[in-house]
C-alpha cells in the first residue's frame, strides 16, 4: 500500500487533486464503453468550471473565537477549502459540482487537533447558533457531509484529519485505541507493521475515515470475516453538545441498552465521534482468492449460503450476476487478462463438462486468508461444502487481480461522468429467503426507470458481498447514458422508485451506505421509531446544530 | 431433554414445585461440603412459611376491566400465584422469602395471550396507574422482575408464559420468529426437530423465557460459538406504553443507530418484548468436550486467548481457577468419578511429566461441535495452537458430563442455603490485558469483606467462560457460612465492595446478569448515559409504569 502524504481529494471527483487515472490501461474498459455505448475516447476532458460560492458570511468576530479555540492555523476560510468541503462523492453531488449548480459552501473549515478543541468548538457553535458538518473524508455517497442552507446563522465544516492519531495499541487485548481522523491507508499500514489489521476496506478506503465508517454505519468487502464496523469497536467516544459519551471498554457488558449502538450510525447527527478503541486482527501470513465460473447468479447465492450457514470461515465472497459478469470480463480483457491467456475454446470445453452455458453465465470470488494452517483447513471445509454446486475453478491469480484493484472504481467514475454517463450505485439487504426475489424485482424497476433510454444501453450489475446465515447484501451499479437536460431528475426519479419498491418490500434502504439525506424520505423506520431517533437529537443536540437535514 | 408441562417454579427456590433434587445422588457435594463447613447432612430442611401477603387491592371493576382484554381466565389474583410472582431468585430475594421478611406482591398476574392484548393492558395500566413488571421465567438473580411498592397505586405482573408459540420457521434463512413467553427447553426441543438449535444456555436455560434472555442482555455457555443473546436476534418486537415497536427484518441495516439494540438489555423498562425473529443454527451432529487440566488459572487463560485470537471455532471454553476446581473434583468424586476410574497415583505421574503440581491446578473444558468434518478440522487446529502450553488432556468423559449437569447448580443453591451457607454468583468482563489483575483484585476483595468468616471458610471460585479476541468474563461463585443475624447485610456489604472495585476499576457491573436492582446504584454509565436511558424512557414509557424501579 503506497501512502499519500495528503488525503485531499479533488474537489470534483475521486482521489488526490493531481492524480489522474490511467484510462488508457484498460482497453478492455474502452473497448466496452465503446461496444456498449459508442463511446470511442475515455480521456478526462477538461477541469469542470469551480463552483462561483459567496464569500463566506462569517463575522471576524467569531473567527477570532474559532482561532482561540483552535489555533490560528487551524481555521479555513479559504475559498478552495471552502469548495472541497461543499461536500461528498454522491453521484447527485458530482453532478451538481461539475454543472456549476453550487453556490452554497460551509463558511470556514475548523481542524481540532483534540477533543477538548471539539467541544469547545461546538459550544460555541451551539451559543452562536452555527450549523456543524463532521466531516472525515468526505467520501459520503448519500450526501453525509452536504453543507445544506439550514436555520442557523451560519455553517462550519468540522475537518478531523488532524485528530488522526494511533493513541495505543494493546496487543495483549488486540485493542486500538484510535483518533477518527485517520484515513483507511495510515490506519491499515500502521497496524500492518505490527502484525496487525483492521480488515476494513469499504471501496472508499483509500479516502474515508474511522469516524466516517462509524458514524455511516459503514462495512468493508471483508465484513464476512473481519466484521462490519459494530462488530470491530470496543468503545467509542463521541462529543455531543451535551458533553462527552465514552462508553465502556470492556469485550461485553449486560448494563441495559448499547449506546454503544446509538452512537454508530448516527452519522453526525448526535455528535462528533472522536475516538474509538478498535478490536484488530493478526494480519493473515496466506491470502488466497479464487475465482468460479458457475451457472447462474441464483447458484452463486446458493454456493454462498451453504458456506456461510455451515460456519466456513472465508474471508470474502462477492457473487457477480449474469450481467455484471459479462461487464467484468468484457472489462478485464486487456494485456494479461486471463481471456486471452486461457484459450477460449479451452473455456469454452471446460465450461460445458461442468454444466454451465459460456454465452450467460454467473461468477463467484471466495477469499481466505490466515495462517497456513487455517487456510488449509478452510480450504478443505470449502470444497467439501461446494461440491454438490456446479462451478469451474478458474485458480487464484484473477482473485489477486480483484485485490490488486478493489478501489479502482471510484475513479473510473470520473471518467464515465466526464463522457455523459450515468453510474451510481445502491444497495439493500435482505434474508436468504427474499433475495432473489428482491434482486429480480430491483433490476427490473431500475430498468423501466429509464424508458427514453434502449434497454441495451441501461446496464444494471449486481452482486452480493456481505454474507449473513440469515441473508445477504445486494450491491446494484448503474450504467447509463445521461439525460443531460436534467440528470439530477433523470437520477432521482431512478431513486424514488427503488426506493418506493425498498419500502413496499420491507427491505431496508440501506445495508452499508448510510441514510444522509438521499434516502431520509424513504426511510424504512416506524413513527415511534423515528420519535425515538429525535429524541436522542433533542437530548444531546437541543439546538440541532449537528449536521442538520441529515439522517432525521 | 425431558420437556416439563409446566414450568412453574416453586415460590421458595429452584425447580418446579414438586421437585426434589437427589443430593443423595452426590455424596462428594456431601463429603466435601462436612470437609469443609462441617455440614453432615444435606437433605432439604421443612418448606418456608408461605409469605404472608396482603389481599390484592385492585378493585374488582378494574379486575373486570383487565378481564374484558385477556379474558376470564387469564387474569389471576389467587393468592399462591402472586407469592410465585413475588420476585425473581437472587441470593437477596431467596434470603427474603425464606425468612418472611416479604408482604408486598403484585395485585394481580396477568397472562396475555396475544400483543394486542398486551398493548390494551399497558394502556389501561397507564391511565389507571399501576406499575407492569413484565415477568418471563421469574429467574433473575439481580431483582429484574421483583414487586416493588412504588408511586403508583396498583402492580401487576404481566407473566408471558401464555405468550410462547414458534410463529414460523424460515429453514432457508435459518430464522425462527417466535413469541417470548416461550421457556428455553421448549424451543430448543421443538427447534431440534427441525434439526436446528438456537444455541442458547443459560444456567438458567431450564426456567427461563426468550423474553428475559432478551431484556436482560443474557449470554449462554455457548456463546463463544452460537453468541451472545444480541447476536441470535433477527428483529425484534417490542410494546410500549407509546405503542409498538417492530424492528426491520434484515441481517444487517445502515439507516442510523440501532433501535433492536436499545431494546435488548431494556429490562422491561421501556416496554413489553413479545416477538423476536431469531437466527438459528444447523444441530450440531457432532459434540466433543474436552478436560484438560493445566498448571494455573492464568495459563488456562493464555491457552483460551491463543484460541480465540487465532479463529479457533471452539464451542464452549470454561477454565476453571485453582479453587473452583478443586472444589469442582472433590464435588465429584462419586459413584462414576472420574478421580476413583483412573488411580490417582497414574494421574499424579502424568501431571509430572506435563510439569503440573498435582496439589494446585487448574482445569480447562473445551467443547467442539458441528459437523464430522467441522469437529475432525477443529480439533486439528486447535491442539496446534495449544501445543506451546503446558496440559494433560482427560479426554472427553469428563467434558460429557459436564454437558449433562450444567444446569444444576442453581437446584444445589437451595441445599446449600437450607443449611445456613451464604451462595452467590457475580459477574464481569475485562479485556486480556487487565483480566488476570481484576480477578486476583475481586477475589480478594470478596475474602476481605467477611472479617467474622474464617478463612478457610471463604470459598471463592472463579471460572472464565464467555470468550471474546479482545477480553473475556469472569464469573465468580461464593459460598460461606451466613451470618444469620443478617443475611441480607452480609451479603449488601460484599456486594458493595465488589461493585466498588469494578468501578474503581472501570469493569462493568455485570456481563450477562443485568442491572436489575441489585447493580443500579453503582452502574458505570457517565450521567450524560443515564440521561440517554432517561430520556428514551420518558419517550416510551412517560408515566413510569413499565417495571419501575429496574435498572435506572
Amino acid at each position: 500500500m503506497k501512502i499519500p502524504k495528503s488525503f485531499k481529494m479533488k474537489w470534483w471527483g475521486w482521489g488526490l487533486s493531481d492524480y489522474n487515472f490511467p484510462i488508457e490501461e484498460k482497453p478492455g474498459v474502452i473497448k466496452y464503453l465503446h461496444k456498449v455505448f459508442k463511446i470511442s475516447d475515455l480521456g478526462l476532458k477538461a477541469l469542470p468550471q469551480k463552483p462561483n460560492i459567496k464569500e463566506s458570511a462569517l463575522p471576524s468576530a467569531l473567527i477570532l473565537e474559532f482561532k482561540n479555540i483552535v489555533g490560528d492555523e487551524n481555521i479555513s476560510i479559504d475559498q478552495d477549502d471552502r469548495i472541497r468541503h461543499i461536500s461528498g462523492k454522491s453521484y447527485k453531488d458530482l453532478i451538481r459540482l461539475r454543472t456549476n449548480q453550487i453556490t452554497f459552501a460551509p463558511d470556514a473549515i475548523i481542524y481540532p487537533t483534540c477533543d477538548e478543541e471539539v467541544f469547545k468548538t461546538l459550544k460555541l457553535c451551539q451559543k452562536e447558533s452555527i450549523a456543524v458538518i463532521p466531516f472525515g473524508g468526505g467520501s459520503s455517497v448519500v450526501g453525509g457531509v452536504d453543507a445544506l442552507a439550514s436555520n442557523h446563522k451560519y455553517c462550519i465544516t468540522l475537518d478531523l484529519s488532524k485528530l488522526s492519531k494511533i493513541l495505543e495499541i494493546d496487543q495483549t487485548s488486540m485493542l486500538a485505541t484510535v483518533q477518527t481522523g485517520i484515513f483507511g491507508p495510515t490506519l491499515e499500514d500502521e497496524l500492518n507493521q505490527q502484525g496487525l489489521t483492521l480488515g476494513h476496506f469499504p471501496q472508499s478506503f483509500e479516502f474515508s475515515t474511522l469516524g466516517g465508517w462509524i458514524a455511516a454505519r459503514s462495512s468493508g468487502q471483508n465484513s464476512i470475516y473481519y466484521g462490519p464496523i459494530e462488530k470491530m469497536i470496543n468503545s467509542v467516544t463521541m462529543i455531543t453538545p451535551q458533553g462527552e459519551i465514552s462508553t465502556i471498554k470492556a469485550p461485553r457488558t449486560a448494563q441495559g441498552p448499547s449506546i454503544k449502538d446509538i452512537i454508530i450510525g448516527s452519522e453526525g447527527t448526535l455528535g462528533v465521534i472522536t475516538k474509538a478503541v478498535l478490536k484488530v486482527s493478526r494480519l493473515p501470513i496466506q491470502k488466497k482468492y479464487y475465482l468460479f465460473l458457475i451457472p447462474s447468479f441464483l447458484e452463486g447465492s446458493l454456493i454462498t449460503k451453504a458456506l456461510i450457514q455451515n460456519n466456513c470461515q472465508v474471508s470474502m465472497i462477492r457473487v457477480s450476476d449474469e450481467e455484471e459478469t459479462e461487464a467484468l470480463f468484457s472489462m478485464s480483457s486487456s494485456n494479461g487478462g486471463f481471456i486471452k491467456s486461457l484459450t477460449k475454446l479451452v473455456l469454452k470445453f471446460l465450461m460445458k463438462i461442468k454444466g454451465i452455458k459460456s454465452d450467460k453465465f454467473s461468477s463467484i470470488i471466495i477469499g481466505l486468508e490466515g495462517s497456513d494452517l487455517e487456510v488449509c483447513l478452510r480450504k478443505k471445509l470449502m470444497f467439501n461444502l461446494i461440491r454438490p454446486f456446479k462451478f469451474l475453478n478458474l485458480g487464484t491469480s484473477q482473485g489477486k487481480k480483484w485485490l490488486h484493484e478493489r478501489f479502482l472504481l471510484p475513479y473510473l467514475r470520473d471518467n464515465f461522468l466526464d463522457h455523459n454517463l450515468l453510474i451510481d450505485t445502491l444497495e439493500t439487504s435482505a434474508t436468504w429467503s427474499n433475495l432473489i426475489p428482491l434482486y429480480e424485482k430491483i433490476v427490473s424497476t431500475i430498468k423501466n426507470s429509464f424508458p427514453d433510454t434502449s434497454k441495451e444501453m441501461i446496464k444494471v450489475f449486481t452482486h452480493i458481498s456481505h454474507v449473513y446465515p440469515d441473508g445477504a447484501s445486494l450491491y446494484i451499479t448503474i450504467l447509463l447514458p445521461q439525460n443531460q437536460k436534467d440528470p439530477i431528475h433523470q437520477w432521482m426519479s431512478m431513486k424514488k422508485n427503488v426506493n418506493n419498491l425498498l419500502n413496499a418490500t420491507n427491505a431496508p434502504l440501506s445495508h452499508h451506505h448510510g441514510i444522509g439525506i438521499d434516502h431520509k424520505d424513504a426511510i424504512s423506520l416506524s413513527a415511534l421509531e423515528l420519535d425515538i431517533l429525535k429524541t436522542l437529537k433533542e437530548k444531546l443536540d437541543p439546538s440541532n446544530i449537528m449536521n442538520p437535514g441529515k439522517l432525521l
